[in-house]
């Protein structure tokens, strides 16, 4: 199924939180950023006067919050889950950065159900919820003092949820038109293959170049327009008009 | 004077402040970025000791915290000023979204101190307060519900300025050497004089296609290694090495 909107088909599993405020303030962050769904599992106090408080508004987030006995239950249905940790773990799971972890989920959420899993304030995730996820997300923090709150970490990774899913706002305050996947992957063959051709690139020796480019292009996450004006430079470069 | 780190040319100003809890909360967001200067017009309540409990760690920050009793003398010293809103303002301060505040930001610490502004919890900033800032920043929240709390604001900003001036871990943790101003104003040199050599662009039509490509470029942050790869592609394009 095919969602409307992708921020639709993002759950948040908050673990074992132990302050209540967490909880309504978390619930309070998803909803500014277009996020309803949460999950609770094994909450230390819930429901609680503490966490209607610091929900505001977002009052019915919590009433629909779903309590669940273990991470295990939390993640049925889902397709992809992305742990958020502060720290390396010593498990054989891929770690990113926040934002490259939000343009994956929101990928994946277009289509299927996906899930951000947040773990306890003092201790955080355990080693076997970690293991229940497929991708860890890091927050870029300061080394010296990397220890986000529980509902401030909730509050970027819906931000950046949200940017990615609905693009930034053009300066003209027109929502940005993104490339499709297909759109975006013809446009690199169309680069690799006009870089073979120059001699730019060697099929013999196969080098990093095609990845560079293909990252920065990712993190400028594409436009439709921007992929045909690309590919009219490239085509244009590579066959002058003679005047 | 060059800034070793942007981010210690920031401050953060908080104005009107009605609960001590979010001035607390806003310390240690600011710390978990590496941001350390908060200054605070007229707070209701502070110190207090709601802070302290919610600062955690960052108690150093709200210990050096300045409490000012307007914002101009909260300003006093800066070279660039950034208002925190949700709302457009009727007032002729160009409005743009928090990645690219962030941007603006950072590149003006890099050499001159830099003041992000935020108002009161239920009333934001007045309208004189906006005045005395060259620039508003919003974080593009839900339309239906954008009432973001004032110390979640504050984090979200504070990533996006840490992101903007460390620039995103590599995959490989690596920090990202990004181009500076020069390099990049070279490799648009470089783009526009192929493209006018090679017909694609017509000097006697402007088109809007440079301004396009720049805020393509400019959104991905272009390290130094990626202008040189993309100064490569254009030259062997436009020379095609005869195999």
């Amino acid at each position: 199924m095919i969602a409307a909107d992708p921020l639709k088909n993002i759950r948040v599993v908050l673990c074992g939180t132990a302050h209540p405020g967490n909880i309504g303030a978390a619930a309070r962050a998803l909803k500014t950023m277009g996020l309803g769904q949460l999950l609770l599992v094994a909450p230390q106090h819930f429901p609680d006067p503490q966490a209607e408080w610091l929900a505001v508004g977002a009052i019915d987030v919590l009433a629909r919050a779903r309590v669940c006995a273990n991470l295990d239950e939390a993640l049925a249905g889902s397709a992809f889950a992305v742990a958020c940790t502060t720290r390396r773990r010593e498990v054989a799971v891929p770690m990113v950065a926040a934002r490259e972890a939000a343009a994956r989920m929101v990928e994946v959420a277009r289509t299927q159900p996906v899930a951000l899993v947040f773990g306890n304030e003092t201790s955080g995730l355990t080693t076997a919820e970690v293991k229940l996820c497929q991708l860890l997300a890091t927050i870029p923090a300061d080394p010296e003092f990397s220890s986000l709150n529980v509902a401030a970490a909730v509050q970027v990774m819906a931000y950046e949820l949200r940017i990615a899913a609905l693009g930034e706002t053009m300066p003209d305050g027109k929502p940005r038109e993104h490339a499709t996947h297909e759109e975006v992957e013809r446009f690199y063959e169309h680069l690799e293959r006009s870089m073979l051709e120059s001699g730019f690139l060697n099929p013999g020796h196969p080098t990093k170049l095609m990845p560079r480019l293909r990252r920065l292009f990712n993190r400028a996450q594409l436009e439709k327009e921007e992929v045909s004006i690309l590919r009219g430079v490239i085509k244009a470069l590579g066959h002058p008009k003679r005047r």
